[in-house]
């Protein structure tokens, strides 16, 4: 499950409850939700496949995306940064996007800046649910 | 303007035709608009700053999206495929993500096909917009 671009705990608990504290602590760390994507919904929807429950979130915390898309403005390419949360059979996983892999596809030294506090952020977010 | 990791083009005409074209030529490409956010309301809303108009759509092919998660369960962290509308001194930039070189985080060959085929799909709506 481990990937090289993603960051990720796998957590006990309800599907639902997890889902609730992964949007809790975004918050608290200043990431407003602008992208939620129902996977398992849209799945259902578009072609009748049943799968487990799995969201993607994206995170958008607006200081740090506006210093980045003011140092590159084709960014808005990987914005907002995901966190994914989908059931496992021993658990809930919560991921969240790397943005210093991310980034490692760009040459620009204030963003790896930026990408640095993220992943800090996104780091705390992790530990909390 | 040009990134190592998007595909676009520069057309002229008016932002909201533009955006409109864009749409138009996702949805004959089979891509569903999952995720739509409007920068340039989004920064002025939380930071009261002015900037150009700039929308990020996150576009979804179901089948494409659904065969991926199958070989790749934390790839929701790199769904849907952005494709950026932003106003330019010469005209509307569109430009896509390039799932080639997303994907050259990570090795998985099926991945690598679906790639093949969202990046042809993105090509023609840029060529058509």
């Amino acid at each position: 499950m481990a990937t090289t671009y993603g960051i990720g705990t796998t957590v006990d608990g309800s599907f639902d409850e997890t889902l609730r504290r992964t949007r809790e602590a975004l918050a608290a760390e200043g990431f407003g939700v602008l992208c939620d994507i129902d996977v398992q919904k849209t799945l259902k929807d578009k072609l009748g496949v049943d799968q487990r429950p799995y969201v993607i979130l994206g995170a958008c915390n607006p200081p740090l995306a506006h210093k980045a898309l003011r140092a590159e403005r084709e960014l808005g390419l990987l914005l907002p940064c995901n966190v994914i949360v989908y059931e496992v059979d021993d658990g809930i996983r919560v991921s969240a996007i790397d943005p210093l892999v991310l980034l490692g596809m760009i040459d620009n030294p204030v963003l790896v800046e930026v990408a640095r506090e993220v992943r800090e952020r996104l780091e705390r977010v992790l530990a909390s649910v």
